[in-house]
């Protein structure tokens, strides 16, 4: 294995543009993949990813270690792997893959989960994190969100960008507008309690930026504006938090 | 207004000690509060904070500038501001203030969230938040979480800190066993599903790390053991994701 400890190293620059740069993603295809559980999800879905790097302390022993065994691997001076400033934890192994291909068409008749102006990666990547694990099998982001291909993005999602059709910059009221499902956004004055809402067939959800919430043209255009009853004295959740308790709602209701 | 520019200051000194070290956040009784909304909701609690900061660029106008007029505080150079290093994305208003104390005993009679091991200060305080805004009032965490009063979970709580009582370094065990509701963990293996399971009275919910989950002990040591049903591809959800759907679920059933 390489051992690389020089910041001027020409794979080193190459990994920190990855890291930094959305435009470097776009050109190359290429992105970061974060700790082993997302690299052995991204590889079930789509075979072996390009390079593995691990950082110098994880080959003392551990998961890393063990994934790694066997494997051809660029091992990165620990000072290096925190240059690259990825995540706030990172997990000692990286890995560049080439980002698939959506080919799938946005879907008309299938439940989706729809994000207006998510711009904290965090929150994007546990929204398509629950959208996945409820069933749901497309997302459509708005242009403004958080780039869903993003190191961070993908690190929180672990693993559902691998379960869903991703779009992105999406013209959210075009699609609301022609979806033939029923359409539902969340707000504080949202006039139908969330468990008195009456709806059949597939949902396509809406969801907003912290603070600001869905944009006014959105909840006017949606046909279910629902209110998550709050009977604490805080009347407000994170986006995500919001989001699981909507989208396991309809899950609830499925199984029922 | 006084304006601090060098990082020599004594004052900004203090104020990079409160934001990075949780002995000196005991020490003092003082913690940093970042933001109008949180500031806002302290004060509604408790009073006057001890001292506003505002970034150099925030009195150029906008919410912070508003909230700070006619008031006396400290103006910090952004690059200061920024060096503080709390959050993300700085509001460009932080404050001072005295860590409540926490009079409350703990209540083996009334609802709670417990956790365990939720080392991730967003977790932690998106937990809180959601537990506040569920209805529920009381917070037990076992030591190994992150700190409850630090500047990053304040954050993450967004005011939910002043609707619950917290009690920090439980023996999450022992409350367990003492507890005269039911007392409720969720595990992938769990052998009821949220939906089917059957409880009556004020619940404890343990939730646990990520990764690891609620350990084994206080597994064994709760009444039900709960599955959250996830008909997706991907089988896991972010424990403040999956709290939110349990208690939640627990808000749904008492209205009905």
């Amino acid at each position: 294995m390489k051992l690389i400890q020089s910041r001027d190293n020409a794979f080193f620059k190459a990994l920190k543009r990855l890291a930094e740069s959305g435009r470097e993603r776009r050109k190359t295809g290429k992105t970061l993949l974060d700790g082993v559980h997302l690299v052995e999800a991204y590889e079930a879905a789509f075979g072996p990813v390009e390079t593995l790097i691990v950082a110098e302390s994880a080959l003392a022993g551990g998961e890393v270690a063990r994934f790694v065994e066997g494997r051809d691997a660029v091992v990165l001076a620990d000072a290096l792997m925190r240059e690259l400033g990825l995540v706030d934890t990172p997990s000692g192994l990286l890995a560049v893959a080439a980002m698939p291909n959506s080919i799938a068409a946005v879907d008309l008749e299938k439940e989706a989960i729809l994000l207006d102006g998510v711009q904290d990666p965090g929150n994007v990547g546990t929204l398509l994190r629950t959208a996945a694990a409820a069933g749901i099998k497309q997302a459509l982001l708005a242009p403004g969100c958080a780039a869903a291909w993003s190191p961070k993005v993908l690190r929180a999602g672990q693993g559902a960008h691998f379960a869903l059709a991703i779009h992105e910059d999406v013209d959210l009221a075009g699609f609301m507008a022609a979806y033939r499902g029923t359409t539902a956004v969340t707000c504080l004055d949202g006039s139908t309690s969330l468990y008195e809402a009456d709806w059949h067939g597939p949902l396509a959800w809406v969801f907003g930026a912290e603070g600001q919430g869905v944009s006014p043209a959105l909840i006017a255009a949606a046909r279910l504006r629902i209110r998550i009853p709050m009977p604490g004295a805080v009347e407000s959740l994170n986006v995500a938090a919001a989001a699981a308790v909507c989208l396991f709602e309809a899950v609830r209701r499925k199984q029922a």
